[in-house]
């Protein structure tokens, strides 16, 4: 049961992007979409960013190498196999899926990004794609957004997709995203695939910076087990059918235009860990006054990744200890216990490194029963503040991913 | 169930090493011993090392000061309350116990090194600790090792406690050893306590120095859970009583002897891991042909850490994937996938970073089945190896430390 997650409603459409998806029979035993394939306008903007683990997978090398070319039409999704760890063969069944998609769409083999998410290891089932292309191709629609973010889905237990229309100048443009992941959750970036769109009409250079910065607030935020995947990638494109344009970085168009989506990105990164496996918590980890947003990230995910921590916030067990021992052992400079405070959303536990004197077990008790936990861990010596969002560790994240390939 | 672990047996006592053990009422539901004393012949020698988490509890601070000032002739060791996090009064505490204990010894304080292990946070149970010193002095005896190795104990499922006699140029010394730890077990150092006796004649310097390079190699080499403990501590003592005597670092008797001291570390150190809560796999990792120890270590504890590949182990699942993404998040320099082998001890999984070619699902299932799992990944690019032992993740992990306070 994902965290205050509701299946996604009021999607809106995003005028120059069609929607596709098909049941390829990658997953042997269920009745699912799979694969999905997105359009994108002729003439629309594209920026992404992919996995920084050193054994990408296939599709990355591809797409990477593809968006340096041209700017893509199409993106070809698949869930169930990530094509990764599979070599040279993995490369040519990634080109080949390409190949086919470009006979039937008419388009070079550069303007397709392929994306792969599933199991690593295992051959991409060619056939099962190529064989589905005309039908993608056929059904391409602007309203299938949802059917889209059902069809990427792994071990997720529920879509995530959201959109938002902003009015800028007086001028109406929406952005739409979807995204998958819930496992191998890190930053740098997660078993993610997310996908925003926008009508705006906005230069390759500006999107770039915009994805960057939106990617760096919000899908590198957020980990639930510290695993960084070798499928993570996250595309921003722009159709520029709307009478919006943004061509300034100080403008004001700028300024209102990224409020709403790093927004969206902000929902979609959240959900991945709300949805994240076996959570029963969505926990914020705050650092506040630190010297630096490193030494905040630093001993945030040190807190986030320690499974005691997370046992006893499975175990809704304010076993501050495990918060002191974590922060104690992670490698910040000079830390000095004696100006620290850890609080509980708004009860004080520790304070200048002792346990505070009017905290109660039944007030952390209060906390730690909540469905969403913030734990803030003020180092009093700087300026600068971080948050993070993690889930906890439960008896279901340690049966999903043994039960995964069974 | 610990995976190859018994319960010790032929323990050895050393010339000049007394144990008592009782029950102080440290467990309120339990009725188990958990309040140990131990005493060093005068004139011993003793060396240790502490615990680097920045909240160190109070008796870590204690045993540091006066281990600086004298040599020890008693270790105070309470299991079921670690008095950390415990600010002044802790300090106070763990002091008052110390003195108590001084004034039925009739030695000075600082001859006393108090440890505690077990729940951080609360206050130390003091008048329980004190009402049982004096049964805990008339009780010292040369044989009562088992007793102390099963009282200090906490959520290990047995006790750990090792005997080696030596020969060294025609006469005997012994070595014994006893240790807990179970959780919170990270390198740097490990929820663990250890302590280990000779009677031997070495002097304070070169006892260090092997103290030292065993905890390097061992205690400092094994990871339950990534999370390190607010009072490890590692004891290495020497009482002289033998007719061994180890003067100088260069001499064959420096060389047998070190040879038969790692071996009880290794032991112990082991011990723990295959103890290590809800454990059903000893996992070793080894990294080969590395440029630099510190290479191998962090490669070999990315993978050590990673939830992914712990489910996996539980699963007995071959699931390289997963080692391989642990692999390629891994921060080591300049890695060349193209001269990575991978290996589940003999059987090659990974050569050359593609998926070795006579590898099957069943070879790999056969070596995954195994209690004891050897994970190889061979760098090919340097003279260095290194390995370090590990544990599963399995539901157990989680229900011991979701249910630890309760």
């Amino acid at each position: 049961m994902p965290v205050s997650l509701k299946q996604p409603s009021d999607l809106i459409s995003v005028k120059g992007v069609e929607f596709s998806a098909v049941d390829a029979g990658l997953y042997q035993n269920k009745s699912r979409d799979d694969l999905v394939l997105i359009k994108l306008r002729k003439g629309s903007q594209v920026a992404a960013v992919f996995t920084k683990n050193v054994f990408c997978a296939a599709p990355v090398s591809i797409a990477k190498s593809h968006l340096d070319i041209t700017d893509p039409e199409y993106l070809l999704i698949n869930a169930g196999n990530a094509n990764a760890g599979t070599g040279k063969q993995g490369i040519k069944d990634a080109i080949d899926c390409c190949n086919s998609l470009s006979e039937h769409a008419n388009i070079q083999v550069s303007q397709i990004l392929p994306f792969s998410t599933g199991v690593i290891g295992q051959r991409l089932p060619l056939n099962n794609i190529i064989k589905k292309i005309p039908e993608l191709v056929s059904d391409l629609s602007e309203s299938m957004i949802l059917q889209a973010a059902e069809a990427i889905k792994t071990t997720d237990t529920v879509a995530k997709a959201i959109s938002k229309k902003l009015v800028i100048n007086g001028r109406n443009t929406t952005i739409t995203g979807i995204a998958k992941g819930s496992g191998m959750i890190k930053p740098d970036m997660a078993t993610m695939l997310a996908y925003v769109f926008t009508d705006a009409d906005i230069n390759k250079n500006i999107l770039e910076k915009m994805l960057t910065h939106c990617v760096d607030k919000t899908f590198n935020r957020i980990t639930v087990d510290g695993d960084t995947s070798t499928n993570d990638a996250c595309l921003l494109a722009a159709t520029g059918l709307a009478a919006v344009s943004i061509s300034d970085q100080n403008s004001e168009e700028y300024e209102d235009f990224s409020k709403g989506l790093i927004e969206v990105f902000k929902y979609l990164a959240q959900a991945i860990v709300r949805d994240g496996e076996g959570a029963t918590k969505f926990v914020t980890i705050k650092i506040e006054h630190a010297v630096s947003t490193e030494e905040c990230l630093s001993l945030a995910y040190t807190v986030a990744h320690s499974p005691l921590v997370k046992t006893a916030l499975f175990a809704s067990d304010p076993n501050w200890g495990r918060i002191l021992a974590a922060v104690g052992r992670s490698k910040i400079k000079d830390l000095d216990i004696s100006s620290l405070d850890i609080y509980l959303a708004e009860t004080c536990v520790i304070r200048s490194g002792e346990l505070c004197s009017d905290y109660s077990e039944e007030k952390g008790q209060q906390e730690m029963a909540k469905d969403e936990i913030l734990i803030r861990i003020d180092l009093n010596r700087g300026s600068v503040s971080e948050e993070i969002w993690t889930s906890d560790l439960s008896y279901d994240y340690v049966k999903i991913n043994a039960e995964y390939r069974t």
